[in-house]
């Protein structure tokens, strides 16, 4: 294949990331057709409504018939299932990827049921926010962002170009990765924050001295920051942990162990070695806000900030 | 006293809360004169340059001559210290209050040294940012925050009001507590999450399969909400951990206990009972963004939004 034009893309799955794919290739013309499937009535009669691709196909094999490119923007515990479904009547050559957080696993899902003539390569553009839904899409999601790519050994090189073309002309980076690789880089990037974050505000919930209310009033303390990852889509995370279960549980391990470490210098009142332990992070904020990956602003910017930081 | 109106009042330390507090008291008119003192020569300087105060005062003694209200803006651990120097030779009928986020340690600290002419009233305003320094202060920091002041029994009631109107003329609410409840209550809503926050941000800089810049490039899946209060003042912090040590350490048993229980549900792939802590926490952020203490817009609003959220 000569043509890296694509003619078609479809995306299963219409939520954030499926619908900020659809918003984006329409904006900057990225293919010349885009067309959507969603498993729920609801959002596939919203996203008619909002006229977010060229078509929204209720019958998942229609969807898919004579794309050049199928992405799976679904929880990553059914890709599989998903994928059952239509992947026989794709078209010759065409490329199958997905958006998910986890890679091994998706791509366990798929290897069995790969015929010969689709080209499966996993893919994860690390953008988001915490909100969900078809409206809560935006073309801009993947700008200045990173797409981690971990294809298989036996990846088609010309597919692979065209994928990451694709993902160029979404406005993002790319990275080449292996998927194991993948899946510990994103444990304590991505996987560990959350859920620390759903642990706290959990936790916050049930203590019973302190009232819902206080933690309402004084969340500006510290605590609202964590109220934003937890407030993040339920199931895609629940099939995040569950699909790497081991990175994880190893991350968590090192979590707890730094943690203990912090609550016996409080107990023994080590000031020198809470001291030390503070001290050292604030150089990392420092180089994610030089790599663009962060914003400068006091607060993130959302307080109303000092006039010379707006 | 039934004059409501201060003359004088004297911040004792100039960094990000004492440099907002003068910025707001000039800017708002709330006293007639504010004078600033701070420890460091450097900081002096920078305060002189940019016209933060009526004066900068390199005696502590001087600082508080005259003042009708002196407030202490500097790391828990040093108010009694601090406040020795200084507290026999206040004016008669003033008022000593601070803005640390520990309140009973500090009440202690002050409590032996207090001298019948001073009314010491703790007070703690729940605002802030990552920065530290006097540039960092802004003068709308306070509004729309709450400020809990932790009166002892004998408080003075009109000195109370006077203080309530104080922190009111800032911007801020105002909440009465009593200081034992208060330390608790900022334990899980603001020092339990700093102290996971500067935790997590190590971990990560010492995991040694994921490079640094690994981290940095792939931060945006969640890790760089973390850096924000990670990067605050590692004096303060550690200040406060080793004073608010009985109330932090029974809200880390919590957090750890409550994270115990997510572990071992991913050890054993227990989806059901991660679903429901993950579905039941995205309603506390609403709450948040309903009572004002949070914004709507996603990621922050830090990300290119998009436009209808601008």
């Amino acid at each position: 294949m000569t043509d890296l034009k694509l003619k078609k893309i479809t995306i299963i799955g219409l939520g954030l990331l499926g619908s900020s794919l659809a918003r984006v290739i329409k904006e900057r013309n990225i293919a010349d057709e885009v067309t959507g499937f969603d498993i729920s009535e609801a959002v596939r009669a919203r996203a008619e409504e909002i006229g977010l691709c060229d078509h929204v196909e209720a019958d998942i094999v229609k969807s898919v018939a004579d794309a050049d490119l199928v992405i799976m923007a679904i929880p990553v515990g059914v890709c599989g299932a998903a994928a059952k479904q239509f992947i026989n009547t794709m078209k010759a050559g065409a490329i199958l990827s997905d958006v998910g957080s986890v890679k091994a696993a998706v791509m366990k899902q798929i290897e069995p049921i790969l015929p010969d003539h689709v080209h499966f390569i996993a893919a994860h553009p690390i953008a988001g926010t915490e909100q969900s839904g078809p409206d809560a899409g935006f073309a801009t999601l993947f700008d200045g962002r990173w797409t981690v790519i971990t294809p298989s050994e036996n990846v088609n090189a010309e597919k692979l170009k065209l994928l990451e073309k694709f993902w160029h002309d979404c406005g993002s980076d790319v990275e080449i990765m292996d998927a194991e690789h993948h899946d510990k880089v994103l444990a304590i990037t991505s996987h560990i924050p959350h859920l620390i974050a759903y642990n706290i505000v959990g936790t916050a919930a049930d203590v019973e001295e302190v009232t819902q209310s206080e933690v309402i009033k004084y969340s500006a303390g510290g605590f609202r920051d964590f109220t934003r990852l937890a407030a993040s889509n339920p199931t895609m995370w629940r099939d995040v942990f569950l699909n790497n279960k081991e990175a994880v549980l190893e991350m968590l391990g090192r979590f707890s162990e730094d943690l203990t470490a912090l609550q016996r210098a409080i107990r023994w009142g080590d000031g020198e070695a809470l001291y030390k332990s503070f001290e050292r992070t604030r150089d990392i904020r420092t180089a994610l806000i030089d790599a663009g990956q962060e914003t400068g602003k006091p607060n993130f910017g959302r307080d109303k900030p000092p006039a010379e930081n707006e």
